[in-house]
């Protein structure tokens, strides 16, 4: 592969500089990385002669990383725009729950996935961690298609159409990951659904288990004003406060949303080496909040990047997500300017906005990857990982004149310059068609859902 | 042409529902909306037999007013990611007025114009307003590729490469508008470039030219704080105070990013019927502020949408400007949660964001337009007025499945999914294809600028 690439390298701080190497090569063998090289010494190193030799040459490209995106609910995406207009906990109680009861199956999380991971390859996701029901269904769309995933076995302790209570979540999840644990690119968490939604007892289990198997365990948590206010009301503490009592804190728990936090949490978050994952759109969609992302960094804190479900995003596009947690970091939203511009300290209007382009890239990539657990394989391009990368063109009118290209990415590009997408040295996106997946079939299907909800919905 | 068509009738509110037709046809004849009507009658009111009939079916594809830029320096597109990291006072001082002395020249003007022209149209955008310098070359540019413009005629005190003083640049201003003005598709306006840069007497004679002349008056108004604290400093006064006193505002003025105001402004601004150009992408990425949307629209101010240039952006995309105004709206931002979650007010959280996906369209097309002063001619599909107008593809995995489609257009729509671009009845853009510019033409020019000025940056 030639082109300009983006190197992650795992062992620097966020805040530095990336390698950025100029007309360099990337060297693949079977699922790995196995070589970074200039370009003018392609033809020596790796001579065409040779029958197991092939050189792609992708133009005025950015070889970089594929994007990890470590919140997802990858079939909610059946439910795309079914409503764009309330806050989380009557966009819950009002639309979403009522119509999971209705129409969630094998069927609609199989074809729901399916389509998500369509969307992802086509947007330069390589890995992406999901939390919702039938996570056999899920598993079995990320294999057929080939893309790395974290399969968040979800716990609740309502029946649903996945399993009778919290007990039963369980024990079908774990058979779920015995019957899936062999593949190399499906690895699996725990995913209680929240800190209200789930027993003491069950979260006790959970984090046992968890060490036990040595496996993450993701959870909303901090998502809005609400959960806090509830939890104050019913428990005389924050959700928090009853996660750090039970032991959740720890390397391998992973918290989607965060966006209110107060000072001694985000102590505690860096000090346990908990991950946070920041879901910008979502939050702002729903009105939930903004996560303090620049403060969590500032503290030490891997911080992540995920869509949430298309559900309210409303797609799973990494690029745009990337965009949105940087200007949602700029001290034009943060510093109190209104009305106070008299008093207001010049200095803190230097380096904005206070996340970089590079900052918000890491977070999209090697930030998910330490989430998930898995930095020592994915997130970066080195030699001896995983052969995870996408190839994203720089040629066109959008994406010219090309001073920075880190710049560029974050800044001015648009999912559809996303051209090719490997996955463990498999290219699943050539030249923008996907290669593993039907996409008019999967359109096919989405549409047959999409006129059963419409119905549905109507005759409300 | 044959699609579901969104309409916006000019003389609704901007918060209520959009008329959304679905399977219906435009009819256009020469540079006219001449008709709208059901698909299923098509064949019986314009038969195929009849010479002059062209029918063109865009499948499942979303008809729609092109977008209005309303406020950009199209030429900047040269800049564009030149620097990402600096607030907007020192952005201008350290990057770009150096870099403007060094290298602002008709040819740059004519070129970067030609670029974000072919920028904007593959981005759905149908008529834009610049403010920049070589006024004439801009012109030239749009003419040659048909889109829609109002050239604004800057005015600065210093000398520039295009001036040498206001004095200068008003009568050469005057000038380029008597060689251009017969142009069906070009407006003119008077662009002093802002309160601290013009001096009183030059924005009185501007004022009394634009009664004189009918033409609109684009300013930079309330970007930052610094700002309004240097104002206050050397003048005892906030710019708005000045620019009331100078009589500027009127259903003539525009004011570009206004993201300081207070209550009583907001007042002034909606009596005067002044109208407010909103460029949330820049003004997060400079650290300048946020426009109060919400308050504006709720005092009854027009809100329309700009880009701002390349520069600070960093692309010309409305799509994604659209998507950041309803994002900014959001109340997860205006409303103050953090570590305050016991007080909340619960009433605050509904109907979030707070500018739906209806009224961040609207201020995109019709907002623009009202700003332009063009609003009888473009801004909506209605019979009679110009036919500029886009088809955006709703059939690809992203768009998918669509239950709503403004809401996909807002949320989930990329600027790849704008395939065709009509103004004034001409096709612009046919099938992702430019039809009236060279676009490697225009990419080979914008290399060479990158070569010259990154050399230069070296050369510092």
């Amino acid at each position: 592969m030639t082109s300009p690439i983006y190197l992650t390298n795992e062992t620097r701080q966020s805040n530095i500089q990336p390698d950025l190497l100029i007309d360099h090569a990337l060297v693949i063998s079977k699922d790995k990385i196995v070589d970074v090289i200039p370009q003018s010494s392609i033809h020596n190193l790796y001579p065409k002669t040779e029958s197991n030799v092939e050189i792609t040459n992708l133009g005025q490209s950015l070889l970089m990383p594929g994007f990890v995106n470590a919140h997802c609910h990858a079939a909610m995406t059946l439910l795309r725009g079914v409503n764009d207009n309330l806050s989380l906990q009557d966009w819950l109680d009002q639309v979403i729950y009522p119509l999971e009861q209705k129409f969630v199956s094998d069927e609609f999380v199989y074809q729901g996935t399916q389509h998500a991971i369509a969307e992802m390859l086509r947007s330069g996701t390589t890995c992406f961690q999901d939390m919702y029901f039938m996570p056999d269904q899920a598993s079995k769309a990320v294999h057929e298609a080939g893309i790395r995933a974290n399969i968040g076995l979800m716990v609740v302790e309502n029946k649903t159409s996945w399993a009778d209570d919290a007990e039963d979540c369980i024990s079908k999840g774990l058979k779920v990951r015995d019957d899936f644990k062999q593949l190399d690119l499906i690895d699996f968490s725990f995913a209680p659904h929240a800190i209200y939604s789930v027993s003491e007892q069950t979260l006790e289990k959970l984090v046992m288990l968890s060490n036990e198997l040595a496996i993450n365990l993701q959870i909303h948590l901090h998502e809005c004003p609400t959960e806090i206010n509830d939890s104050l009301q019913k428990h005389k503490q924050r959700p928090f406060e009853l996660a750090t009592k039970l032991a959740l804190l720890s390397p391998q728990f992973n918290t989607a949303h965060m966006t209110q936090l107060i000072d001694n949490e985000i102590e505690e978050i860096a000090q346990s080496g908990t991950h946070v994952i920041h879901c910008p759109q979502s939050n702002l969609k729903l009105a939930s909040g903004v996560c303090p992302v620049v403060k969590l960094l500032d503290a030490g804190v891997n911080v992540a990047i995920g869509t949430d479900g298309a559900a309210s995003n409303n797609d799973l596009d990494m690029l745009s997500e990337i965009q949105s947690a940087v200007w949602l970091s700029s001290r034009a939203i943060h510093d109190k300017f209104e009305g106070e511009v008299n008093i207001l300290e010049e200095t803190h209007l230097n380096n904005q906005p206070s996340l970089t382009a590079y900052q918000g890239l890491y977070a999209g990539t090697m930030g998910g990857a330490k989430a998930l657990g898995i930095s020592d394989k994915v997130g970066s391009l080195e030699i001896g990982k995983q052969a995870d990368f996408i190839s994203i063109d720089l040629s066109s009118i959008e994406a010219q004149p090309v001073y920075d290209p880190i710049s560029q990415v974050v800044y001015s590009t648009s999912r559809d310059q996303v051209t090719h997408v490997w996955v463990a040295g498999k290219c699943l996106l050539d030249n923008r068609q996907l290669t593993t997946l039907n996409e008019s079939l999967i359109i096919k299907n989405t549409r047959q859902w999409q006129k059963k909800i419409s119905s549905y919905l109507k005759s409300l």
